[in-house]
C-alpha cells in the first residue's frame, strides 16, 4: 500500500483517487477551494461524474501539506494554466526525491515549457514522471476498461507509477520519452479543434480521419524536432488520445470546433462552450514552435487562421485540400 | 482526358467513377451482372448509393473486354474474394504493360497472398499499384473531403495515379510502400470487429481507442515482419482507415463485433448483418500471418477465440487487460 496525494480533484483528479483508492492506495485528494472539497467529503460524489460514489477511506482536504506530507507519491491534476502557481504554493512542503507524476496537459503560452519542464523549474528537489492516454474522466471514474503509458526516463520510476496504476480495467504501460507523450498530448487539441471545425462544417468520416491522420503526422514531426521519438506519437498518448478527443462531445475543443465550422467566431464559440478550450491557446503555442523548429504544420496554420485571422473556415478546408502533391512519407524509399 | 476502366461496380468502384469522370477521364464501369449495370446506365445511380445521381458521360458495360481495351488505367474494384477469378477473366484483354490500379483489399485465406500479389501472379505482363486510405463511397461520391494514398514501387506509377485521381475533393499522396499499404488495408478489419465487440460489451470511447492504437500496433509488427514499412501503418492507409472503419455504422466489421459482443455467436452475428464479414476471413489470416512470421498479436489472437473457439468475449477483453506489464514501444531507450 502507497501513500498518495492528488493535487487538484477536478474530475481527472478525483477518477485517479478512485482508481487508486480502490487499488487499495493510501489516497488523500486535495481542492485549494474548501467548499469544494468538503461537500465532496460529505456527499462522496463529484458533480461533475454523475453516477459515480466514491470508495470509501479517500481522505480529502484542502491543507496542501496534509495533502503532500510523508507520501510516497503526488499526482499533479490542476487544470496546466495553475501547474506553475500550484507548484510554487508546494515548494515549501515539498520533500527531497519527492516524486510527482503530472497528469495535466499542455504547453505553457508564454515559455513554451511543458509540465514537467514547469515542475522541475519550480521543484528542482522531485522526481518527475507522467501518466497520458486516453482517458475519459467518466469512463476510468466508472471502472470501464482504460490503458494508459507512463512516462520517465528512469525505468524503475516509470515501473513504480505502473506497478502503483495498474489494474484489472486500468491497463499501463511504459516509457522512457516523456517529451513524446508531454508534446503529443499537449498538442492534440489543436487537431481536436480542427477535427470539430470539418463536423461542423458537415464534413464526413472520411475528412475527419485523415485531419486526425495528418495531424498527428505534423505534431510528430515537431515532436522530434524537440527530441520526441516517432513511436510515441502512434501510441496511447500520442493517435490514442487524439481519437478519444475527436469521437467524443465531452470534448470542449471539440464542441468549439463544431460551432466555430457552422460559422461562430471563436469568441462567440468559447462563449458558447462556457468553458476554457485549451485548443485556442495550444493553437498559439504549436505555431509558436513550428516557427522555433521551423516545422511545416499546414493544419496548425490553418486553425490559426481560422481562430485570429478570420479566415472561413469553409477557405481553410479548401486551402489544405489544395496543396502541392506530396509523398505521404518523404522517407521511404522508391525502387 | 485519361481513357479508364472500372472493374466492378459496387459502392466504390461505383464512387471511383463518379469521382474520375469528374476529373474529366473518360470512365467505362463494368459489372459482371448485365442486369444490375443496365439498371445503373438506365437510371444514373447506384442502389446502395441513396440520393446520389451518376455524372453524364459514363459507359457502362458488361463487356469486360470493351471495359479494358485501349486503356490508360484500370481499377480493379471487385470484392477480394473475386480478385483472383476476375483477373483470370481479363488474361485475354490484358496487355502488355497495362496499368492496374487495386482499391480491393484483403488477403488471400490459402495462399495469404495480398491484393496486387494475385494480380501479378494472374497478370504478370501488367503494371500493378494501389490505392487505399480512410474513404467510404457514400462519401466520396457526394463529393466530400477525402484523403488518399497512391502506392507503387515506381515513382512516376505513383505520380501518375495522383494526377488521376487528385482533385479539390480527393486530395492524394505517393508512396512507395504497396505491402505496408496492403497489410493495413487487408488487417485493419480484424480490430474493426474487436472494436465492435468492445461496444457491444458497454465497454467506452477510452476502450476503442486503446484498441485501434494497440491494434494497428500489433499489424504494424507483422507488416514490418512482411517487409512492411512503419511509417505506412502510421500512415492515411493504416491508422487513417482503421480510425473511419471503427467510427462508422457502415462497417459491416463493426457491426459484427458489436452482436458478438453482446451475446451473438459469430455464425448468429453473420447471418444477422446478411453480408459477408471481411474481418472474420483477415481474423485467420491474420492468425496465420502471425505464425508464419512468428510475431506476437494478442488482439488478433483473442478475436480468434472469440470467433472459432467459443470464447466468451468478456473473458478475451479481461485477458488482454491482465497481460504482464510491458513497455509501449520496447525498442526506446531508457536513461
Amino acid at each position: 500500500m502507497e501513500k498518495i496525494g492528488i493535487i487538484g480533484s477536478g474530475t481527472w483528479g478525483t477518477a485517479i483517487a478512485v482508481l487508486l483508492r480502490n487499488n487499495g492506495h493510501e489516497v488523500t485528494l486535495w481542492s485549494a477551494i474548501p467548499a469544494e472539497i468538503e461537500e465532496m467529503a460529505k456527499t462522496r460524489t463529484h458533480k461533475n461524474l454523475p453516477g459515480v460514489t466514491l470508495p470509501e477511506g479517500i481522505i480529502y482536504t484542502a491543507d496542501l501539506e496534509e495533502a503532500m506530507k510523508d507520501k510516497n507519491l503526488l499526482v499533479m491534476a490542476v487544470p496546466s494554466v495553475f501547474v506553475r502557481s500550484t507548484a510554487q504554493k508546494m515548494k515549501p512542503f515539498c520533500k527531497e526525491g519527492q516524486l510527482i507524476v503530472d497528469v495535466a496537459k499542455g504547453i505553457e503560452e508564454n515559455t513554451l515549457d511543458t509540465m514537467t519542464q514547469i515542475i522541475k523549474e519550480e521543484l528542482p528537489m522531485a522526481e518527475t514522471a507522467v501518466l497520458s492516454g486516453p482517458s475519459h474522466a467518466e469512463e476510468v471514474s466508472r471502472g470501464l476498461p482504460t490503458l494508459c503509458v507512463a512516462g520517465s526516463r528512469k525505468k524503475n520510476v516509470a515501473e513504480y507509477v505502473q506497478s502503483t496504476f495498474i489494474s484489472p480495467v486500468f491497463r499501463v504501460y511504459t516509457s522512457p520519452d516523456v517529451l513524446g507523450i508531454e508534446t503529443g498530448a499537449a498538442l492534440k487539441n489543436v487537431v481536436a479543434l480542427a477535427a470539430g471545425i470539418a463536423d461542423g462544417l458537415g464534413y464526413g468520416d472520411n475528412a475527419k480521419a485523415a485531419l486526425i491522420t495528418r495531424g498527428m503526422a505534423e505534431i510528430a514531426r515537431l515532436g522530434i524536432a524537440m527530441g520526441g521519438k516517432y513511436q510515441t506519437y502512434t501510441g496511447l498518448s500520442g493517435i490514442g488520445d487524439l481519437i478519444v478527443t475527436c469521437a467524443s462531445m465531452h470534448s470542449r475543443n471539440r464542441r468549439a470546433g463544431i460551432l466555430i465550422g457552422k460559422g461562430y467566431t471563436m469568441e462567440e464559440a468559447m462563449k458558447e462552450v462556457q468553458m476554457v478550450v485549451e485548443g485556442v491557446y495550444s493553437a498559439k503555442a504549436a505555431r509558436a514552435l513550428a516557427k522555433k523548429y521551423n516545422v511545416s504544420m499546414p493544419i496548425v496554420e490553418e486553425v490559426n487562421q481560422v481562430l485570429f485571422e478570420g479566415k472561413p473556415a469553409k477557405e481553410a478546408v479548401a486551402d489544405l485540400m489544395l496543396r502541392d502533391k506530396r509523398i505521404e512519407h518523404s522517407d521511404l524509399p522508391w525502387e
